[in-house]
């Protein structure tokens, strides 16, 4: 099998501080992340789109893509594919009729990033700081149960194992859960419905079944969700982002166990979730 | 918990004819899949984007996104909203301010369908028909130990447990594992290895460990692999383009066993993976 390994200089984890839940105890733990950084593409001096991404192997991704959006078709019409890490820009010079350019120039951007589409948002996203908004008051085993109702919903998912779920919840009980065949569009399916309910995030739970990227995380900002849980993982950036917002992350939520990191969101207690 | 059926009347899962390969057999078998539909968003009457979707919730799939991308802030400015499932439209009529408006006007479209992007590709994509190309002769041992290999790969996943792999491999050998924090960079990674280094797909496989959608096999189809093979599921319209495209699909290797479409890209033999 050839190296895969990164040439590109760039680390690829990142070593963050959390909490690890587990056995009736939260305990200080180094917890790795994923890097996630955005870069953007320009051809031919357009600029394209941007996209977040683990940031290595970037002219494979970018001319993948290209070739993907039938764009390029042969190797010999690349005339230069730069990376500029300082920059975090990709310059690609590209021998290829107008018509095909066409194709990516007037899509404007495209979904390949899966962690892109907000990147930019991120920047100017009107994120609630911690202190904003009361801290919600949460015990860990009300995160444990509400996580079980998610996973254990007889959606689709239980009929196809192809989709993602997310779901709304108080400390104590699951509000909503609907799916996706994309981890991004649960999780707007269950902002368009706390939206159109009129149901306040400002103290609910945030639960999906995907990885917590920025896009996640940018979502759950603009709606003001104090807190994302995850059975998943997080990126880097979006834990970075949740500190910068306010919100707490959790990941992990399996066999009784998982990883906080907490950012002034929650009120987080170790005990059992008991209704009132 | 609200009732989270679909109202829209349309089918979220469709029975398709497949093959188990379990205990050493092939066995016809019908497999339950995740619906895919694509659906254009048109705001105040101009397209912004084309999202591939579960068709369900789509009141809440398009303004939730519309929340997320910071244009909507308030419920009162949805002046309308209509699902059109006949064709396939959503539209809203929004009283918002220009500058918001923009904020999706300008980027086009956008990633958050993850699903979605190449949507429109699909219909004008240039996939090979079966028949075009020598079927590849394959062992069903030959799948689950290049799988293992994607399962075993020491890589990011292996620290973070954040990360998608894809790989392209013989029926003997991986060649390359990639990764990235979306399952499309991932696979774009693998397509834009292959086209630099000069490997021509048309004998080779396409590993993924996320789910095979529309978009996935698009790009599948694009390099002209005769199969994808995913550890995860797949959706009904990537395995109906994997019939047009005489593409073979592979589900849920895992525990010795899978999910086989035939659709004429491969000849696969029950049997052990013999090197030369």
């Amino acid at each position: 099998m050839s190296n895969s390994q990164d040439h590109s200089g760039e680390k690829l984890t990142i070593e963050r501080p959390g909490q690890r839940y587990t056995d009736g105890n939260l305990e200080a733990r180094t917890i790795h992340l994923a890097r996630e950084v955005p870069y953007t593409l320009f051809v031919n001096d357009r600029e394209i789109l941007s996209m977040a991404t683990l940031p290595t192997h970037l002219r494979e991704l970018f001319v993948g893509f290209m070739v993907s959006e039938g764009v390029l078709l042969s190797p010999s019409e690349i005339l230069e594919c730069a990376v500029d890490h300082g920059n975090r820009l990709i310059r690609l010079e590209l021998d290829v009729p107008d018509e095909r350019l066409e194709k990516v120039e007037k899509r404007g951007m495209l979904t390949s990033g899966c962690a892109g589409g907000l990147v930019f948002s991120v920047e100017t996203a009107a994120a609630p700081r911690a202190g904003t908004r009361e801290p919600l008051q949460i015990s860990t085993s009300c995160i444990l149960d509400r996580m079980r109702e998610l996973d254990t919903f007889r959606g689709i998912y239980s009929i196809t194992r192809g989709v993602h779920a997310a779901s709304a919840a108080t400390d104590k009980e699951t509000l909503i859960i609907l799916e996706d065949l994309g981890r991004h569009n649960a999780v707007d399916k269950i902002v368009g419905h706390c939206f159109l309910q009129g149901i306040d995030p400002k103290d609910k739970l945030l639960l999906t079944t995907g990885r917590i990227t920025s896009e996640v995380l940018t979502k759950a900002a603009r709606s003001n969700f104090p807190m994302v849980i995850s059975r998943s993982s997080a990126s880097a950036m979006a834990v970075a982002m949740g500190e910068q917002s306010g919100i707490d992350v959790i990941t992990y939520v399996r066999g009784g166990r998982f990883n906080y990191f907490s950012h002034g969101g929650v009120k987080l207690s170790v005990g059992s979730c008991q209704k009132d």
